[in-house]
């Protein structure tokens, strides 16, 4: 953190840090913004639609910091979601998520007073969209090569199925193709992701062009959403719309692809130190898998770790090389921190240690107590 | 499941499986209490405590099938969890897991009301305990060969430096030694269960013998919990208390390691099935990361997958062979199911993919939608 940014907070840091008994989310406000500034930013000078993806951080106060950013359409991923961001206030969601069918008199009523966008990754589910009388937004999911879900971008009968299904709703507007380029989490570099974007791109220009083919509907959009392809881009060519996520905190995962640094680290678990063992070279803190999610990162540890430490300071925390702290296991509620011996021999029961996530998603919506700095 | 356990709810049944509409914990009671009460009357048959562990369902509701199976000592894995069955009427709480000295002040006010049990596994826990004018049961973490917390069975400067602290805080009970034998998870057969058991009671006994010596302290106890020892034997010699929690609703983990059958697995999630992918061999459930956790059992899916696939029943749900379909990939809301061709081609957009999850506990806490069976 640049020693400028939260420093005037400090004494007040330090009561809360002072506070926290158990496993606490600690997000850095200054550094959230400035992510999602830059991100808006990067989107407006490429004139595309920023809808960023709320599932990360689930939290209706971090969505006020979007909004203040001049956010005004989101991206959520159920159902449940969406009704809890419409309840805050946003009246344009899209819920990334194949259509739940079972869940369509929820959306019923959540497309009857706000802009709801809503994906199809077949035929039945866009059959299945004729029963809503709202007009919704629809969009096509489509799989361009990472084998999730939705139509093969090359599927071209798939893609005319579901076009002639939505073709019998005519108050729904079919927006575009969507897709979720996962892939990009196991790209060994910049290279690979640059390629993942660009190929992604065709081939989802191609499903769109089958789409409007089979529908004659004009000016089709393409949506896309992941992290590293949206942080490493530097211009988002050949897409209308990007909704990224994960970039709002970044973590360890992001970290090892080299798409953030770590300035951008905007979340930490503090989590207290409930046991030092200088002979095995760890230490044990209240902080297990129900908090920090079986994620792991590339790093020391066998090769991957659930997250690395950082160590408090009056404005935030600073994080320690991979080596001198990382969770090498977790059980329900303990985590097991492997330390190198200077670093352990600084470590005492009932000091925090603010573990930096492997991946950022699952700890911020499964830990229930949030700090923000 | 036997054909006249939950018949005659069947009706009840099919209408409340017909209103998911979203990921849903689904407890079979009937097993759920068949293996309480099993576990309870052998429990009794031995002469020992039975205190499980609360951390697998979490429930006031299934609590009160351990009360209605004459369960009056319970045991939880952090403060908060004590507090919440505190305040749903339980009154002989331990707290199994390493002192959080940063929860002395919530742990105080715990323990002016009702009975609780903390676990030191230092000197410096141990120092801490002075702060605490109510009297509590106090336990030694031990390690008796897991290698996640306590004081080894072996480091008697450890133990001894634990009792000297212990002996200045008197208004608290030193009740014994207790251990985790978390080891018992990766055993490969119940000899190698029943020898982990053996070796297990002989360290926690010379740990007692070592902590009795240091403080005077007679009839210090030994506690033992976890689920693979506890099913596996047919007495609990060498103890007396045991602690499992994940038997009440058993999983993959505990049916690959042999230790339960299938008409044991009482707990599923019910997933909605979002798309069909024949070409591909595969179904896409509402169900991620988020609900099933990456915890994996061994089975077919590169060797280890995130749950078994089963489909519902009007009594409940019928388990899949294991090559007929498992969850073979999770993101945070998507699971990926791999079915063979004619499982693959019974199931519809819309249907309900009951999955019987790797391992039970995260589930059983991080999804807040139960239903009862």
């Amino acid at each position: 953190m640049a020693p400028d940014t939260l420093t005037h907070h400090a004494p007040a840091n330090q009561r809360r840090f002072a506070a926290i008994d158990r496993p606490t989310l600690v997000v850095d406000r200054v550094r959230a913004e400035r992510n999602i500034a830059r991100m808006a930013a990067k989107a407006e000078a490429s004139g595309v639609r920023f809808r960023p993806h709320f599932k990360t951080h689930n939290s209706i106060e971090v969505g006020e910091w979007f909004r203040a950013a001049g956010v005004t359409a989101i991206t959520v991923s159920s159902v449940e979601h969406a009704v809890r961001f419409a309840d805050a206030g946003w009246d344009d969601i899209t819920i990334a998520f194949p259509l739940v069918t079972r869940a369509l008199p929820a959306i019923r009523d959540l497309a009857s007073h706000v802009r709801v966008g809503v994906v199809v990754e077949g035929p039945d589910g866009a059959t299945a969209l004729a029963a809503v009388e709202s007009g919704m937004d629809v969009w096509v999911d489509v799989d361009a090569g990472y084998g999730r879900s939705g139509a093969r971008w090359d599927d071209a009968d798939r893609l005319g199925e579901i076009g002639a299904a939505l073709a019998r709703s005519r108050q729904h507007r079919l927006r575009g193709v969507l897709t979720h380029a996962g892939n990009t989490y196991h790209a060994p570099d910049h290279t690979a992701i640059e390629a993942i974007w660009a190929e992604t791109a065709v081939r989802l220009a191609g499903a769109r062009d089958v789409l409007a083919a089979s529908t004659g509907v004009r000016g089709l959009e393409i949506s896309v959403g992941d992290t590293p392809g949206c942080a490493v881009m530097n211009r988002f060519d050949g897409v209308d719309e990007v909704r990224p996520g994960n970039f709002v905190f970044f973590d360890i995962q992001q970290l090892s692809l080299d798409v953030c640094t770590e300035e951008d680290l905007a979340l930490a678990v503090a989590c207290p130190i409930v046991g030092v063992y200088p002979a095995r070279g760890e230490a044990v803190i209240h902080g297990g898998s129900v908090q920090l999610s079986l994620d792991t990162a590339p790093g020391p540890g066998d090769g991957r770790n659930f997250g690395r430490l950082a160590l408090a300071e009056p404005s935030g925390w600073h994080l320690l090389p991979a080596e001198a702290g990382f969770v090498r296991g977790l059980s329900q509620e303990h985590g097991v921190l492997r330390c190198s011996p200077d670093v352990l021999a600084q470590l005492r029961v009932g000091d925090l240690a603010f573990v930096i996530p492997a991946h950022a998603c699952l700890p911020a919506n499964q830990v229930g107590h949030w700090l923000v700095v």
